[in-house]
C-alpha cells in the first residue's frame, strides 16, 4: 500500500514515518510513504501557492494550480490511487473507515491543506474527504499521520495476531478495554487485584468483562 | 504555557514542533515544548519500561515505576502542571476542550502510552484522559501532536484576529465554513461563482450563509 502525501511541510513526516510500527511496515515492504513538496509546484519565481479569497475574508487560500499539478504528478506513478483531502468538512474518521481503507487494496494520495483553507475547485480531484474530529488544527499534516497510522497497523502482517480483536472491540465505538496490570504486585501500597494473580482463567475473564468501562472516563 | 511530553519516541516531535505555527508560538515565547524520554527512567541495565500483564493476555504493558518517576521529574519544574494521559478510554477531544485548556492558565505534562497499554495504577497520577477519536493508533504521540496543535493556536497572540470566530463556528460542532475561491477566475473551465466577483458584500454574505454545509460531506 503506497501513500503519497502532498504538503508544504514535508519535514514533519520524516521522523514519524521512520519510527516504530510505520517504520516496520515499510521495512517489511507492506507499505511505503512518500512526501511531495507542494511548494515545488508553486507559480512564478516566488513559487506562489496561495492567494486572497474572492469576495473578501481573512487569510490566504491554497490556489488550485499547484494542487492539481502535484496530484497529476503523483498519479503518473499511481494512476489508480484514491485522492484524500484532509478537511474539517469531511466525515469524522473512525475505526470502521480505517479498516475499509486498509482492506481496499488502494493506494492513496493525501492532500494536506494548511492555514485558512483551499480553493473549492480542488474537490473535483478528491475521492474522499477526512476530518479527524470536531477540533481545528493548523494543517492537514498531523491528521494525515493519525489516519495513516490507524490504517497501516491494520494491514495484515504489520502487527501480530491481536489486530482482528481490536477491530472488533471498536467496531461499535462503545467498547473499551478492561483495566490491566503488570509487575510489581504492590507499587507504593497500590495492589494488583487478587483475582488477576489467581490463575483462574474463568474468574479472570469474568472480572475483566465486569470491569471494562462502557463509556469514556468522566475526566 | 509549558508542555512536557513523556514518550518512548521523543524524535517524533522534533520536526513537528519546529514547524509552522508551533514554532512561531515558541519563538514568541507564548508556549514551550519539551520531550522527556521515558526510556531514561527504565529499570535495570536494560532500562526496562514494560512487562507482561497479570492474568494473561497479548502484548506488553508499560510498568508503573518509570512513568511515576518521569512524571515526578517533570513536576520538579512544573509542580502545578496538569497531567494528561492519551488513551482511547478518555473523553473524545473537541474544540470546546481545546479552548478550555488554552485559557486554563495551566501547564501540561502529557503521557504517551505505546502499543498494548499501561498499568492501570498510573491513573492515580492523571488529571485528564484524552482520546482523539474512535480509532486505534500505535501510540499516544500523534494524538498528543493534534491536541497540542489545537490548544496552542488558541493562545492569544499566536494567530491573528480570526481565532475567536473559529472557536465559535465549531462550538456546536455542526457548523462548517462556506466554500472559498481564489485566483484564477477560470481554471480549466471551472469558474468562480459570479456573486463573489460582484463586490456586493451583502449578497456575498447571503451566498456564503446559503452555501455553508450543515453536515459533513458524504464521502
Amino acid at each position: 500500500m503506497k501513500f503519497k502525501i502532498i504538503t508544504l511541510f514535508p519535514e514533519m513526516f520524516d521522523k514519524v514515518f521512520g519510527q516504530s510500527m510505520l517504520w516496520k511496515a515499510q521495512d517489511r515492504g507492506l507499505a511505503s510513504f512518500e512526501t511531495i513538496d507542494l511548494r515545488e509546484f508553486g507559480l512564478g519565481p516566488r513559487k506562489q501557492v496561495d492567494d486572497t479569497p474572492y469576495g473578501g475574508g481573512d487569510g490566504m487560500l491554497l490556489k488550485p494550480e499547484p494542487i492539481f499539478a502535484a496530484v497529476e504528478k503523483a498519479k503518473e506513478e499511481l494512476p489508480n490511487a484514491k485522492v484524500v483531502l484532509m478537511t474539517p468538512k469531511g466525515p469524522i474518521w473512525d475505526q470502521k473507515r480505517a479498516s475499509e481503507f486498509a482492506t481496499s487494496g488502494d493506494d492513496f494520495i493525501i492532500i494536506c491543506p494548511h492555514y485558512e483553507g483551499y480553493d473549492e475547485r480542488i474537490l473535483t480531484l478528491v475521492d474522499y474527504q477526512v476530518s479527524l474530529g470536531k477540533f481545528i488544527l493548523t494543517g492537514g499534516e498531523i491528521p494525515t499521520m493519525a489516519m495513516v497510522d490507524s490504517i497501516v497497523r491494520l494491514i495484515p502482517g504489520v502487527l501480530g495476531g491481536e489486530t482482528s480483536a481490536e477491530i472488533e472491540s471498536f467496531s461499535d465505538g462503545d467498547n473499551f478495554e478492561y483495566p490491566q496490570y503488570t509487575r510489581p504486585e504492590d507499587f507504593r501500597g497500590m495492589k494488583v487485584p487478587e483475582i488477576l494473580l489467581s490463575g483462574n482463567h474463568g474468574e479472570i475473564a469474568k472480572w475483566r468483562a465486569a470491569n471494562a468501562p462502557t463509556k469514556p472516563s468522566e475526566k
